[in-house]
């Protein structure tokens, strides 16, 4: 939120809104704030939003006469949703680098494993022998589309927001336009072809990414907890889970956990949908609901590629070595 | 489905998998082939899929000894997922003319209304004015979009499938390529880069799309809904629905619709996300839960824009004609 | 709902509200109503409730002057909910029918086989040897829970509705108690202690009650398809479904349809508790996503009663007979 | 936890299966116990469940010879979930309270403002008059009835968990009822008469419930909000929420985050209903999946009671003193 309140006042200086000396010192100024947490939690709780109690704390900071500056022509939407770019943008690079380590990861039991035999079950059923190869093929397919289609993710939901108080940036005449180039440059985001504040389809969009990464990893996760059966055996892990009652188990723990933050994720996503209703300018209820759902998926997705790369590095032995065994 | 099998048997002709006078006469009796639709129905309850009772029809309707060429190498899967596809591309095509409808009404409000004045609303409250320009911009914003997405949606869900018994192509040896080729030619589909029977990342895609163009459409119905009420009076329609006990009402039925379709959909695509976690090479749990959601979906979506362009073809007037109110 | 117009009007001729030469006149001439279900359709598309068309028919059908008293006092939401109401307590008899038929199947398996050994299985692993006593025990729980509990949905549900155009009951004055209450005695329901209009308190009970029912026999069905592995073999089952592709399939499809319909409706579910957001004295969006719903889940619900009947009577053996293995 | 295992150990003192002084031991040490929470985070990441940690360092606090009777004959589960039923007591005396506090509340506008005309409102629109004590009504029923179906849900949920490794209670013989009466009396729980392991439904009534209340608060927020437009009016609240753009605006918050907490609760509904489907005789995935959203469900109900009360004191004026408008 800070990081786009100096940029807007940068902004703004370059497109004469606001004086240069103003943004200067907000620059300058606004490097040591430190906003006052528990005024901030109060504030939220009557405002329903972070956001003019942040101003009100910034301004005091920086002080007069350039206090008055600070926010100019911005609402406290337009900081918040910023605000979440800005921090998608760590993400989204974050779980890039993690969804090709995965991919690479599949790619290794590829080349040591996937020329061993398993069985290919349908239904439950045993069905015909398969290779290693052809069940890794399709981990790898759903963990490299989800990387690919992270692209189009990132597109959408890295985006300056700048409309004022109902959309209509009714503060900026016609330097809106430069204004919000700067500020998209600054921030490394790029400027929207539309008002953002109540159009959400970017973030149903985000939310259905990350119910596609998780349920990739969700899959993997309940194939190997049936392929780690007692009677079964086809795979052989290090490590697993202990039990408080029995000392023989090794539980394949992190596959469980895959499928449950696949289950967790298909959850949410609802919620993000049911977000898309979203009034008028805009909708505290419905942003709100936002705001509850997706730092949750977000957190469920991070850890779910964690636990799929420790997974499949945890993997010692998948299928059966020696040729396909009859049909 | 029948399409599938015919052009099946063509494509697996051309690449000499099948005697080509097998071919001609399973395109010929395939022709006049209707199923008894009881005994599907029956079977279905048995096999937990219409697969295995269709191939068996169908084959005692072509006869010996083309018979046993039909469905050559092919799985319940193949079938059921291709012909998906091959309605899909109708229902795209559908969907794209009501979306493009959609967009020229709200350009053709735009011109004829757009310049009024209209108090912009937050928070359920009062903000400040806007133009009706303003948020017809934002309906028209999510409906492009989602417009613009259905290209994406379309080319990942217009592929044939066909793999086989347990996603190996086991009877198809190095001809599976051309056979899929033509297959997908003579289908107007394309062949995936990817075994998809139990890869369904493309269903949650189709989802996540169908809860965007609903929740779009939302939008704009709770808007009106909004817009609606008696003292607020924002909106001129014709139409309305009529009540039982109150003869002076005139209900904004499609607009409550729209709010309704969008929560609905909301709720499935968690349905479509859960059939992620796709146990093995075929679930036969996860596939089934995918039949249950994914025709409802579609049909609320279609039933979304129909009624969408007929609400905004009603609107009479929306905002104040005259010089903008002061703030 | 001609049930629930018959008898109000029988109901509110008691209560001296309308002649009873018009209430005699109405039964008769009811009795042979058969609405037009095209026009029922066209109305409730313009209407978004089948209520006022339903309303103008039947008054068409009685004639004049008994005609203008029919409907007399009430509004679709009386006439519909209550038709719910009337429709729910055949269903819910049917349920418990099937529900208890399910415990007895249960107890006929216990005899049979309880006394055998199994593998007690905790998070996909072998934990410590059990009885199959002991697993049926927790399916058997379950279900007897969901058939006690049905007893409270029962009495939540089976209300008669009658509130009037806006929920306070109007045209009926001081009588408004006795209609209800001859109202209910004829329909075998009981008289709320409250307008039940816009309170859904009693639809979400109610869903939660059939995500509870299906829950349980989705526990069953997963346990079942997990048991029916080739390599673990722990039971054996009649019939089985086919497959297009191989012949020598026996799919345990009845216990993944089980599963699939307890995810089913635990999807749906949500979405009647976000009908309970049902805004004023009757919300047209909320009420028509309930009507989406319910009907689904209630559906679900009785064919997976159906399968899991079939499903238990086809098991041959579970478990190993003899004495318990050693831990 | 520790509350657990100290009633275990002396619940299964007084039935003989351990020493009395080892109990004594174990009550005497384990009230200086303070778990290492570092240490428990990394083995709850390694065993998936937080039990065999928890255990071993209480059992290194206790020391021998103590030390291993601590836990004897118990699971993780049982540890678990009796913990989680030893807090529900509390945060059901908790709800219990805000829920009562809120029908006085409501009880308390009622005698003020109950008499009060108000317009009745369907489907967005203007329908009849009503009384502000008609509203009221519907609001205070749906309260009061999930204060009394609390009931239920209390005794539903406040169980002791005592069942071992799979469920067979297998270390403690015929002195299992004996044991588990003990502990449920020390512990102010009631024994279930099943065992608990793996039959979740208390936990998905538990959610239904959860939804419920804040269902029924949601539609209070909504219709204040409605109510609370600058043009209908129809109530007068202190306080509001700020904004950072519009001094002027005093939001309802409050009421908006009703609406959020409602649909929030009716997401996550559905996956506890997810986690009925739970597998064998412990299912590490589903478990986990209600440890990720009924925590999440308590707060935000927590919290939607709280807010209820704030607005429901806030309010200063509802709907117009004098007598009923004309309809």
């Amino acid at each position: 939120m800070l990081s786009f309140e100096l940029a807007l006042a940068r902004a703004e200086a370059e497109a004469e809104l606001i004086p240069t000396d103003a943004a200067d010192r907000i620059a300058m100024a606004g490097a040591t704030f430190r906003p006052d947490q528990t005024q901030l939690r109060h504030a939220t709780l009557k405002d329903g939003v972070v956001g003019p109690e942040f101003v009100r704390q910034l301004r005091a900071h920086i002080g007069d006469p350039a206090a008055r500056h600070v926010h100019f022509g911005a609402t406290s939407q337009d900081v918040i949703d910023t605000a979440l770019a800005i921090r998608l943008r760590l993400i989204f690079n974050l779980f890039e680098g993690r969804l090709a380590s995965i991919v690479s990861a599949l790619d290794t039991l590829m080349t040591s494993h996937g020329a061993n035999a398993l069985m290919g079950r349908t239904r439950m059923q045993a069905a015909i022998p398969i290779t290693v190869a052809d069940r890794l093929a399709v981990w790898r397919g759903l963990v490299a589309r989800a990387l690919d289609d992270l692209q189009t993710v990132r597109q959408r939901n890295l985006i300056v927001s700048l409309a004022g108080a109902a959309g209509s940036a009714e503060k900026f005449g016609d330097r809106i336009d430069a204004v919000r180039d700067t500020l998209a440059g600054l921030l490394g985001l790029s400027v929207p072809s539309y008002v953002p504040h109540a159009a959400r389809d970017r973030i149903a969009v985000l939310g259905g990414w990350l119910g596609q990464v998780t349920g990739a990893l969700g899959k993997i996760g309940m194939d190997i907890a049936l392929m780690a059966q007692n009677e079964i055996g086809e795979i052989v892990m290090q490590g697993g889970g202990g039990s408080s009652a029995m000392a023989h188990k090794h539980n394949p723990v992190r596959a469980e956990v895959l499928v449950t933050l696949a289950r967790f994720n298909a959850v949410q996503v609802a919620g993000l949908h049911q977000a898309l209703v979203h009034e008028q300018e805009r909708s505290g209820a419905a942003w709100t609901l936002e705001w509850m759902i997706l730092p949750q998926m977000l957190n469920a997705t991070g850890t779910a590629l964690l636990h799929a790369k420790s997974l499949l590095d945890s993997i010692d032995g998948i299928g059966q070595p020696g040729p396909m065994p009859a049909a």
